[in-house]
C-alpha cells in the first residue's frame, strides 16, 4: 500500500500525483482583458467556490510559461488580474470543451484565444471584462486577494459580483440553477476530461431527527 | 438572458447559486482527531488544490452548524483542524458514496461518524490523524494557514505532507496515478452527484510547433 511523501519530490512530480488525486475539479476558462483590449480566455482547474458570504472563489494561477514560452513573464491571465482587478470564470459544457483545451495552448500575448479557437464575447453585466456567449454559466468577479506562497503559482481570490446565465438555466423565482440541463465537464489527471452525465441524488439523513438511525 | 447580482442576496442564496454554477467540485471526506481520540469524519467540497510547491490544497469551511444543530459552537472539523494542526482527505469513490453523504449528518460531537456509518480507520504514514481505509486515495495534511474572511466559513489551507495510495492505482516507478482505475465522484448543486466514468482524453495543441495552427 504505497504512502508517498511529498518533501522529496520534484514540484513536476507532486504536480502530477496531485492532480492525479484530487478530482474531477471544475474548470473555470477565465477571461481577462490586458492594457491592449485584448481578451485573454486560459483554462484553469485548481478552482473552486470557497465561501457564499463574502462570495468568494479561488483560482491558483500559474505564474510562468513553460520554458519554451517567455520564460521568466508573468501570465497573461495573472498580469491581467493583477492589473485590472476584474476577471469572468466561464464554465465549460460539451460544446465548447476541445476549444476550451485550444485556449491552453501556448499564443502570444498579442493574439486572443478568444478569436483563435472560435470563442465569441458580450459584455459582462457586473465587471468590464468581456464574459464568452457559449458559457452556459459565467462568474463575474473582482480581485478580492492575491495570497503569494508560492513562486510557480498565485492563489487569486475573487469576489463573485454577479453569475450570469444561459436562457433556461436558472428558475427566476426560485434563483435555483437547473441542474438537469446543465452539464459541465470536470478535469482529470493529465490530459483527461469527465461528463457529468451519470449522476445520483443522495440527501443528507437527519440524525437528531431520527434519534441516532440516519436514513439513507 | 439572466445576470443576477450578488449584492441584494442573502448568504443562502448566494449558496445555492454557487454551488448550483461552479460544478463538478472534488469531494474531500475529511478526517480528523479531537481531544478525546474521537476520529470525526465530514464531507466537504469547496475543496481543490491550489498549488505544488509548496503543495497546497484549500477547503471552505463552515464554521457553525444549522440552527438546530449546536448553535454558536464552532464545528468539529475546524475546531480539531485547529487545535491539532493535521486532517486527512479522503477521496470517495462508489462503493463510500452513501456512507460520506450520511457523515453529513448532524452527529453530536462524542460520537464517531466513521463508526456511526461504518467506515474503518488505520493510521497515517505522515501524520497522527487516522485515514479511512475504504479511501481509494488519501492526502495527509498540515494546517498550513487559516483564511478568516468570513463569518460562516474559514478557508483552511493545507500543506500536503504525502499521499497515501490504494494498492494499484498508482504507478510507482512513474509516479503516476493510474487514472483507468480511480473513479471518484464529484459533488453537483443540490443532493446531487456524478460518476467520473464517461471520459475523454483532450492533450493540449501547441501553438509555437505549429506556427499558428494549433493541432486538437
Amino acid at each position: 500500500m504505497p504512502n508517498v511523501s511529498l518533501a522529496e519530490l520534484s514540484p513536476s512530480q507532486r504536480y502530477r500525483l496531485i492532480t492525479g488525486s484530487v478530482m474531477p475539479r471544475p474548470i473555470a476558462l477565465i477571461t481577462t482583458l490586458n492594457a491592449n483590449g485584448t481578451v485573454n480566455a486560459a483554462p484553469y482547474s485548481a478552482f473552486n467556490y470557497m465561501s457564499e458570504d463574502p462570495p468568494l472563489l479561488a483560482v491558483g494561477v500559474e505564474r510562468y510559461g513553460d520554458e519554451s514560452h517567455r520564460p521568466g513573464e508573468i501570465k497573461d491571465t495573472l498580469k491581467n488580474i493583477t492589473e485590472r482587478g476584474e476577471f469572468v470564470v466561464n464554465m465549460v459544457d460539451a460544446p465548447m470543451l476541445e476549444r476550451m483545451v485550444a485556449c491552453g495552448s501556448d499564443y502570444p500575448a498579442d493574439i486572443s484565444e478568444v478569436d483563435a479557437v472560435g470563442f465569441t464575447t458580450e459584455p459582462s453585466g457586473g465587471v468590464t471584462v468581456p464574459r464568452l456567449c457559449e458559457a452556459p454559466v459565467a462568474l463575474e468577479c473582482r480581485r478580492f486577494h492575491l495570497l503569494e506562497y508560492s513562486q510557480l503559482r498565485t492563489i487569486v481570490l475573487g469576489e463573485i459580483v454577479s453569475i450570469h446565465f444561459r436562457p433556461g438555466l436558472l428558475n427566476e423565482e426560485t434563483l435555483r440553477v437547473n441542474v438537469d440541463k446543465y452539464f459541465p465537464f470536470g478535469r482529470l489527471g493529465g490530459p483527461n476530461y469527465a461528463a457529468t452525465i451519470e449522476r445520483v441524488r443522495l440527501p443528507v439523513p437527519t440524525y437528531s431527527k431520527t434519534r441516532g438511525t440516519p436514513r439513507s
